[in-house]
């Protein structure tokens, strides 16, 4: 009856993909939401997705809280729209549920955008996630990709684990700082050096931002230049709309550099290739791991620990030295994946 | 000879929790590094270390960037080492690379206490650390309060679930807010009302306070009242040190009562439960990951995906219908736990 019902949910699910293919917003919303769900349809789904995506490109913007992300993400917006370019933005804020205020009142700024067809805007929620959010927004971009849209915006605060995974999947870093975030070596730690295509010093009104320009140039001048491409570092004022042409500029020469030396081609390879293994990993891996907690040995030695009879390392050792159980576990993974 | 080395290791490991547990600051910091290192010692040191716990009372101090927790933990510091008890602090920020600069800042105005034998601060390092970082955070607690910490502060920023895994291994909560953090509703929904104990809303002098003293308060009378326990709201200045003895005397009453109700037993049996689920999940599922990774026959299905003969999902949906495969998977697994 359940598995009845799940393969009408996949049905229809398909139904949406094809309605999303042919331009329906709606149908897009939609399939967004299944897969922010996490549901166990999204690999068949996104097999399905597939053939229709490779066409858009995708650019993420990143940096510390307060820099400027979203009116940057903005003024961009209008550059790109004025283009005919038409967008999808993805904003991601995994790091910080406080910012959740914050976020909503600069998706308010972008109200402009709100009325436009060609500008669809989702935020990502960031709690109860569990760990999977760069695998979701992934599917998000490739939902927008199949959609249509020629152009992907992801914003992320920050650069943590969670950040450092989801901008993996994009084409093109754009690194926001502010004359306030301060210490260049800060920005080494955080290995945004590495990461970052372009960077964008804003609020270049502010003192202490030109010496951060010469700063970030020196540093980037030091290190050996990526294949072909010297980062470049542009001043902007997203508030005034300085320097966002300059900046979209340099990210359009990174593309063409990406596209004409075949780089775009072997990111992109890549990234297929780290979705397999993510794939495998999640749900393989996974289903192990829900046999070992549904395990009536396993609950015994828990239930041991619980009691205080035996600390939790002293209990994991003698699992590891109990071969019976661990076959018992393989076996029953033997049996759950046949 | 590499096994022969890490024996060797293992035993001048142990040496150090000795030294350690008879009082030798500097075999504290070492052993805090090799946990930090993630290593594959980590469970029979915790094994050795685990008699030596259970006496310390762990607090965590948690709220948005900028709602002065560093301060807040500078005065319980000295509130708590004018009462002659020890302390342990961990300074962890998991979600913001860019904000090191601002606990290094923090840090400096912690001098005063560099100097006390009495106070052990640590700062753990983010990047690197690849998911581990609330198992890391909990072994230096261990590591604390074997070594003879009364008190471990633990300050996190914001409540992602890296934040909340961390705050699971605390005895009593703190959530830190400032007039500025706002919408009382964005607490709500970052499941801060949850995991609060104590509340200080601090910068109290700043207008808006008494008004995010109130509504914190009609919230929490809203809820039901946690097992005997009515959750304060503090209004603090930290900088001009008003009303930190209050918040610390809040931190107290909360301690006794989870002493006199049993719950903090119950809080440490669940704890040490987790512990070992999280042990065997790391360990055990890592190994079968390693293994799949290693396979030359997923190896086949990454380079097909690579060369775009294939899109990965079709990849993992034929992987998880080819029964063979798994099978030896199953297979190698049993020979490598053997």
């Amino acid at each position: 009856m359940s598995k009845l019902k799940n393969k009408d949910n996949l049905a229809k699910e398909i139904e949406l993909i094809e309605k999303m293919v042919a331009g329906d917003q709606l149908s897009l919303a939609r399939l967004i939401s299944v897969v922010e769900r996490e549901s166990s349809d999204t690999p068949e789904l996104m097999r399905q997705v597939y053939p229709n995506i490779g066409k858009a490109f995708s650019i993420g913007i990143t940096g510390p809280p307060g820099a400027g992300k979203s009116s940057l993400v903005d003024r961009l917006t209008s550059i790109i729209r004025s283009k005919g370019i038409t967008v999808g933005i993805v904003a991601v804020d995994p790091t910080s549920p406080f910012s959740g205020g914050a976020v909503l009142g600069d998706r308010i700024r972008m109200q402009q955008h709100y009325l436009d067809e060609g500008v669809f805007i989702r935020s990502m929620a960031t709690r109860g996630s569990l760990g999977g959010l760069p695998k979701t927004t992934r599917d998000v971009m490739k939902l927008f990709d199949a959609f249509g849209k020629d152009v992907i915006l992801v914003e992320t605060v920050g650069v943590g684990q969670t950040e450092l995974d989801i901008l993996e999947a994009v084409d093109s870093v754009v690194v926001v700082l502010v004359p306030e975030s301060g210490d260049t070596i800060q920005t080494m730690k955080a290995g945004l050096l590495e990461i970052a295509n372009v960077f964008s010093v804003n609020k270049a009104d502010r003192p202490g931002a030109d010496q951060l320009v010469v700063e970030l140039e020196n540093m980037l001048h030091q290190g050996p230049k990526k294949e072909g491409w010297q980062v470049p570092v542009i001043p902007t004022q997203a508030i005034n709309d300085i320097g966002t042409s300059e900046l979209w500029e340099a990210i359009a020469a990174h593309r063409g550099m990406l596209e004409e030396t075949g780089q775009l081609d072997t990111k992109r390879r890549h990234r297929r290739r780290t979705e397999l293994i993510e794939t495998v990993q999640q749900r393989i891996v996974g289903r192990l791991w829900s046999l070992v907690q549904g395990d009536d040995e396993f609950s015994h030695h828990l239930d041991s620990v619980d009691r205080g009879e035996i600390d939790p390392y002293s209990a994991y050792i003698n699992i590891l030295n109990d071969q019976k159980l661990l076959e018992t576990w393989l076996a029953k993974l033997s049996e759950a994946t046949s």
